[in-house]
């Protein structure tokens, strides 16, 4: 307790007693994701994080042991909640909606920076993510799409044998491919054909 | 020539003689390939595809003056055929053929090869190689399924509005957001789940 107190005593005001604890760890994170974002998973090394956040190497590794470890909580923490289902009183609106606020977290920057991880992880890092994706990702989306359409089935809209798991995969799965394979932005005009091209015909009685 | 010929007659008759032009070039392509299976897109060098066609790096370079024109060449080269559309008399069947081919495609060598550069180059680098994958690979797959499902339309098992480019999207996008995201390996019985609860509904009348 003395020897902090003088240590800290001993250095300028200011930098060093707002840089401790939980607050150099946001500062940390938030740099790991600068990287993921701008140099990508391949990129990206505890020197460059630790740089980002103005902090040396020994900080980071203090605290988390590995890049993997690193990147899975920075992302853990930085992940966006997509917020409750949206409730339109149509199926195709509130999937509409819904699509908007996945390409919102898609491109958000812990969007990209999850997305780095996924596309450039080799197979075996990858497996070390594929919990966080789920659980972080996945399974949060799949719970809108499921009140959705299951709002759809109770109006009649919707046939009650179509939830599943491989129907809640088709909107993200689709967003990603055209993502990557064809550059795709996805504009609101190629949501709305989305909605209205497959996923409405889909799920109809 | 004269000088090339006594350079020959100089050196051990066989691997030198054998090793020149077309069957070199062949080789050098294959090596790319193996190391894009086995490093990924961001670990092969020059260096490293030199060595595995057991020849310079200056025959490398001579050749492909980057590493993304070797690659594209490579990839070229090598993406296989998926043959004639799939004609059994049911859209049902038909898709279920045509999935087990992409399979196929998605597992061997070249498609391994594919996917690390999809999943693997940054993205000012995958637009290089994208006018490769629309004419390599999703146009191909695209024209066989478009094949399909005008024998559909015409049997009457499928909406004649069906046919549009998202619709063809989505069984190469889920077979590999599931590949990626959930390690998937899309046995016989997953294969035939997606076209029963996906395409079978998505297409119908």
């Amino acid at each position: 307790m003395v020897t902090s107190h003088s240590v800290a005593a001993a250095r300028p005001q200011g930098v060093v007693s707002r840089r401790r604890g939980p607050v150099l760890e946001r500062a940390i994170l938030e740099a790991a994701l600068d990287q993921l974002s701008t140099v990508g998973w391949n990129g990206l090394t505890m020197e460059g994080v630790a740089a980002g956040a103005q902090t040396g190497k020994a900080a980071v590794y203090r605290r988390w042991p590995s890049k993997e470890d690193l990147v899975a909580e920075a992302l853990r923490a930085a992940l966006p909640a997509l917020g409750e289902a949206p409730d339109h009183g149509s199926v195709r609106e509130d999937l509409y909606q819904l699509c908007r606020r996945v390409r919102a977290a898609m491109y958000s920057k812990p969007g990209f920076a999850l997305r780095a991880v996924i596309h450039e992880c080799d197979s075996e890092t990858s497996e070390r993510f594929q919990a966080l994706i789920v659980t972080g990702v996945t399974d949060p989306s799949k719970r809108l799409l499921e009140e959705v359409i299951q709002r759809g089935i109770a109006r009649g809209e919707v046939r009650p044998d179509a939830p599943g798991d491989l129907v809640y995969d088709v909107i993200p799965a689709i967003m990603m491919y055209r993502a990557k394979v064809c550059g795709s932005e996805w504009g609101d005009a190629e949501i709305a054909e989305m909605v209205d091209r497959v996923m409405v015909p889909l799920l109809r009685r």
